[in-house]
């Protein structure tokens, strides 16, 4: 199993809707980043002795179901792909035991380092070994990522494309 | 002006890194999402009379710039379309007097109609006129928007493409 992070729906997390905001979809999808960075070496100890952390540069997230408070939720995540300073990661997201996601999560993380003002890094060689190490999976098969947001531009009719 | 929302950056919203964490960049687009549903008639008595809402289908967040707590941060929108019952949302984040944004998120959401179990719905014609009134950006001035996240695929080297 790729589970890296559990957590359930609390109270606070819901909005007006009744069901969790689109927001703290994105809150345990920054906790499971964080779990991930734990398995990578970049844990609290490992962020304060290298002076090196993971920023995020993109998140997308989509929304497939809605859930409720006190839901179950765990989430996967697999690397899709890493360059000497980044990595593409894959996250999904599952209410208790069911095998459709609730939601899908992508995200552009930057290795930096923090020593000084922030800047760019390349992975420390036993933290990019962990990386490789990860669960993976092929761009074509993680079915929620490389997605575009848009209507289809159509003409006349009450749409409209500005 | 487009500005639909302001807050400052809270202290439980600062991570590990010092700053904002990039779910409560969300929660910030969140919030100001709800100000555009007050603008276009879906605010609170408008969602219980109509038995209307909004959910979010997809939200790409670009995080350009780090900021800190207690930093007062306005957030701009604009419509880039609408069909009969979605509508392209582009949101931009500012710190204080700052011309760059800090971020941008665009987000697509749907009409809902909430009286049973939850199905899209089309627009009412008020809300129809009044999205159409909103203040628009054409798709290729939404510098963030349509954005897709991947690296690029190289041959060798210490990177990889699963």
């Amino acid at each position: 199993m790729t589970t890296i992070y559990r957590d359930t729906v609390k109270a606070e997390w819901v909005d007006y809707n009744g069901h969790l905001r689109d927001a703290f979809y994105m809150l345990i999808y920054s906790l499971a980043t964080d779990a991930f960075m734990d398995g990578i070496g970049l844990d609290e100890t490992g962020r304060r002795m290298r002076h090196r952390t993971l920023y995020t540069l993109e998140a997308h997230v989509s929304y497939l179901r809605e859930i409720k408070q006190g839901a179950a939720v765990s989430v996967d995540a697999r690397v899709i792909a890493r360059d000497g300073k980044r990595i593409h990661l894959y996250l999904e997201m599952f209410e208790g035991d069911e095998e459709k996601p609730v939601s899908a999560c992508e995200q552009m993380l930057m290795h930096i380092d923090s020593s000084d003002a922030p800047k760019s890094a390349t992975f420390d060689e036993d933290v990019a070994a962990r990386i490789d190490a990860f669960a993976v999976i092929a761009v074509h098969e993680a079915r929620y990522a490389r997605r575009v947001i848009g209507l289809p531009v159509r003409a006349g009719g009450a749409s409209f494309q500005a």
